[in-house]
């Protein structure tokens, strides 16, 4: 017996005896041996006494490479079961998993873990590993596992997965499967923290028990835990749901329907605020505005082919008798297609932009439902202009002049520009016109290099039915998302046979261009909400600028002055008139992150001042009520946020 | 054999023979005699050949009353049954019908009888009244008649309500049923007019086959058929389905979802000016607008009692799966009660006055559906005000004051007051609370009484769950119409167990206050159509002003500089640049109805002013661009209407 193992810097050892991935890197060198947490075999991930005896590549894994944390974080995923299951011997085990966001344990127990009894488990693992417990690796009939496991249904299911020889782990008399590689010893383990606590259906479906799933994480260095806590503490802090309920934005109750969000006062103030900002945007830019109905004659959508392509994102068609069906719309282009088709369309009439807040509904499945992210009811910023073929290029960089525009005003910077091609090696895939193609694709990448754009080109990525460009952004939690699409489109035209009377007298056929600028409302303001941190500005804030009075008989009425002065202007103000003292009031009004706090006493009204507070900054100044309305006018005028 | 035949002056006349209804007429006075139409024979409209052989109550019908017109009416009707029926003897006939609205008759014929034939009808008509042809009153056994008519399926369905004797005129060879009485001859037709042909399903069902009703009318003198035809010329240019196809506001097209109405350019910009300025105004006096979502859980709707009371008005229901069913909604209130119930609420908080522009869904026949007015589609200007019991007669004030600056605003002045209680004689038909009864209708009277306004009082008019004040305006074809609605609600607060904590601490239980001030967007906007005959006023108007270049080539560059200095101002403004002369151009723009046209030329250009001609004037104006700046600013902001 001889074979050999590659290693990733090209070398290959010879070996005439079968050995273990730590023998390996011992081998090697002593202190990689020391180091190695888990090797990847063949590009799987083994653990360190996986056994090899054939021609292999191996990469030795240690606390600098990626993979070993997961290998860490299954590894305190596995002591936490092994130490909650001695605790609550009643206890029962569902899924597990760790990545590179942490790890979880799905639990279930009638008397439900509580986020307060954490810290005792971390605790109790802490004397784990303190103990360094050896962590044993085996190999165990599937049977004997299922009788192992008899009386626990979700280990039970589990297991149905798993081949007829098992890897499994044993701590003592615990033992658990399902997991690629462990650390050999619980002293191994370093820096771990759990971190929460929450409901999860067993396998995510609603209809199955609700178990209680345990997070955490762990890692190698003291100071990679204390900025990923860190992080997480960002996150929670941006958090749309958390600042949502915090500012009283929204809220979504999954009793009276799941995905579709109530907008509170604030967050309504806001919306409307946007949504009045889009469409005058829009109108100054020669789009028209339109409302068509959110029901339309599921006829339609066969015609368009939603409903043969996308029929499971739609809601459920409703019978209205005398033979019609009517489907909630899942898109407004077959509604901005009856608008165009509604007069003979000529040359002059090109390009034909039209635009709406259209209200659509897609059906999501109830676990992918999240505040205002993930919705089933949605209002989009959407717009469709159709255009002769040689007005591809102008229409496009007008349309991306107007999204650059928008996101200086929104003060959004961090984005990137993805073309979309279509495969040329595989041009049947895609709608049949090759001279549309050639020449729009050349012209959406004639348009970025004119305005001077750096993008990402990406062949075989477009639509079936045409290009696109997605301009991609980064979320406050550092996720990226499209935020704004132009798509062209060749086949819509044709299904709906759309037509235009050219200079020639006859008729030809238009592009259609798809076009979302910041997308849906609900999508958009949950992004915003996260970027500013709910600290929205003065031109968004729900309320502008809060009225303090220092003494509410003595300076009540001056301050009510002060926020007609304000409100007859546009503002939106408020007079803070509760029985509360002075400095809770200004403390709830920095908590509210309203731009302007304005304080009121003697001095103020005697000298028809105000003095100012703006969020964020401990200065205060006081002015004249006239010097103040001239810096809030030119505040919001300009957009600006300062925060 | 005697007996008598009382009159409507109270006097009697003895006979003591059987005769006539005609000849008790010329017994009275050989003028009634020659002047009678008809008789009323207790209470019934019979002809004059009637026989009367009983005591009887008699009124001789002439053509003072109005009843004669129907009579006339009817006789049209039936001769142009035998004209028709004689010029295409194939044709089959189905119902007709007069009323004080004029008359029709349905007709069936593979070819159908278009409205250009309808002068050749009328000539027809003419030679048999000329002829003064008799028309014959007989009475036929039903199964002759059944006989008669066995080849003609509409009659012999009309014929299964007529009891076996049946009362039936002929003139020469045609026969007909249906009419109470005729005149006796063709030659005492009078004035009298075929009006217009539409289609309409055989008995109003929409399965059963369409059918061509035409249209007529018909009476004594010519000055009153004159008089109404010019009122039905009004009516149709009034007509908001006319203006609004002529004026390209909306379009309605059953074929992609019946009753559910496109929103073109123009009249979504009227929408969306009236809709912003109904939210500004509300929330300017107090209310926090929301936005709600369209679907709710079914369930909400069974707590409110609307599934049981109203689910014939109501979409089907969606299955989403997991047990949940959704529900467009039919109304906003349970929405609105999420909100009031999303927060525990203190006296404080109250009145808490919660607004939306609300969408809705209603199931309509599809029969009923007419352009805007009546649609399954429906945005609510809904308002919903949880007050405490002593608030309500403060808050029903303010909203009422509310609702009449409004009306000044759209210069809505036809309109009066009613205010309905429950019927004192049978409170248990309602809501069961005295106190609640008492006050609250008191202090809408009171209310009412202090602002000095006069109203109507109906009792037994309120809803079961509380009083209410309808206010009724005059549409612009003279019917009655509820704009706006204050209802007090005593039981959803109950029903949805809403409270708030009082100043003693304890709970108590809000009055919910539903208020509308402008209805629906689709059926206001309608109305406003009608009352200003498409002209709308500078503040509503899509296009406000149109600016028209002598020569396009010359003026065109200082059109577009005009255009810009009002656009820049948020006017709407637009160059008319198409390739026609300038007067055909003036012209369209009076026919669009614009507010303000602008032409301008050499003197205009050379000395920075406009040339304005005010929509219905044919007065000139030229002023300075600032000047009009100046005039359309103060037109917009005033409101003002000069139409």
């Amino acid at each position: 017996m001889s074979f050999s193992i590659s290693l990733p810097d090209g070398s290959k050892k010879e070996f005439a005896e079968s050995l273990t991935v730590g023998e390996v890197a011992s081998k090697i060198a002593t202190s990689l041996g020391k180091a190695a947490v888990a090797g990847k075999v063949n590009g799987v991930l083994k653990p360190l006494d996986f056994v090899l005896d054939a021609d292999s590549e191996l990469a030795i894994v240690t606390d600098k490479d990626e993979a070993a944390l997961t290998v860490l974080r299954d590894t305190v995923a596995f002591v936490f079961e092994a130490v909650a299951k001695k605790k609550y011997p009643e206890l029962k085990l569902g899924s597990h998993e760790a990545d590179k966001e942490g790890f979880f344990v799905d639990t279930d127990k009638a008397d439900q873990i509580k986020v307060s009894e954490l810290p005792e488990f971390e605790k109790a693992l802490q004397k784990v590993i303190k103990n360094g417990e050896k962590i044993e690796h085996v190999q165990i009939a599937k049977s004997e596992l299922a009788e192992m496991f008899k009386d626990d249904p979700y280990k039970s299911a589990l297991l149905e997965d798993e081949a007829d020889m098992v890897d499994a782990y044993k701590l003592g008399d615990f033992v658990d499967f399902g997991f690629q590689a462990l650390l050999p010893n619980t002293g191994k383990i370093k820096q771990f923290k759990l971190l929460s606590v929450a409901g999860a259906y067993w396998l995510g479906k609603s209809s199955n028990p609700m178990l209680q799933r345990i997070f955490g994480t762990a890692f190698f260095k003291a100071t990679d835990l204390e900025a990923d806590l860190k992080r997480r503490q960002e996150i929670k802090e941006r958090d749309h749901r958390t600042l949502g309920r915090n500012l009283d934005l929204f809220f979504v109750d999954p009793k009276v329907g799941a995905g579709l969000p109530y907008w509170l006062p604030k967050g309504a103030t806001i919306r409307r605020v946007v949504e009045r900002y889009i469409i005058d945007r829009e109108v100054a830019d020669g789009y028209q505005h339109v409302y068509t109905p959110v029901l339309m004659n599921l006829d339609a959508y066969k015609t368009s082919g939603h409903w043969a392509h996308y029929r499971d994102d739609m809601f459920p068609p409703m019978d209205m008798g005398d033979g019609e069906m009517l489907e909630l719309r899942p898109m407004n282009c077959p509604s901005h297609i009856q608008i165009y088709k509604h007069h003979i369309r000529s040359y002059r009439d090109l390009p034909f932009r039209v635009a709406e807040l259209g209200m659509m509904h897609r059906y999501e499945k109830s676990g992918a439902l999240s505040g205002l992210q993930r919705v089933r009811e949605m209002t989009l910023n959407d717009g469709h202009t159709f255009v002769a073929l040689d007005q591809v290029q102008s229409e496009f960089a007008k349309i991306l002049k107007l999204i650059m525009d928008v996101y200086k005003d929104f003060d959004i910077t961090d984005y990137y520009f993805r073309l979309s091609y279509r495969d040329p090696k595989n041009t049947d895939k895609y709608f049949a016109n090759d001279e549309m193609w050639e020449r729009s694709q050349k012209m959406l990448k004639g348009a970025m290099d004119d305005l001077g754009l750096d993008y990402v080109e990406a062949e075989g990525e477009a639509a079936f039915y045409g290009p696109k460009l997605d301009i991609q952004t980064k979320t406050a939690l550092g996720n990226d998302e499209t935020m704004s699409t132009i798509q062209l489109d060749f086949m819509l035209p044709e299904r709906f046979g759309l037509t235009y009377v050219g200079q020639d007298g006859e008729e030809h056929r238009p592009v259609m261009i798809h076009r979302g600028i910041v997308g849906t409302m609900e999508r958009f303001i949950a992004y915003l909400i996260e970027i500013y941190k709910g600290a929205f500005p003065t031109w968004l804030a729900p309320v502008q600028a809060e009225i303090i009075p220092v003494n509410l008989d003595v300076h009540g009425e001056y301050a009510e002055k002060v926020r007609m002065e304000l409100a007859k202007r546009g503002f939106r103000v408020q007079v803070d008139s509760r029985n509360e003292k002075m400095g809770y009031k200004i403390r709830e009004s920095q908590t509210q992150k309203v731009p302007y706090t304005l304080v009121l006493g003697d001095d103020e009204m005697n000298a028809n001042c105000v003095n100012v507070r703006r969020y964020g900054t401990e200065e205060q100044k006081t002015m004249s009520l006239d010097e103040f309305i001239n810096e809030i006018t030119a505040d919001v005028n300009e957009y600006s946020r300062e925060n």
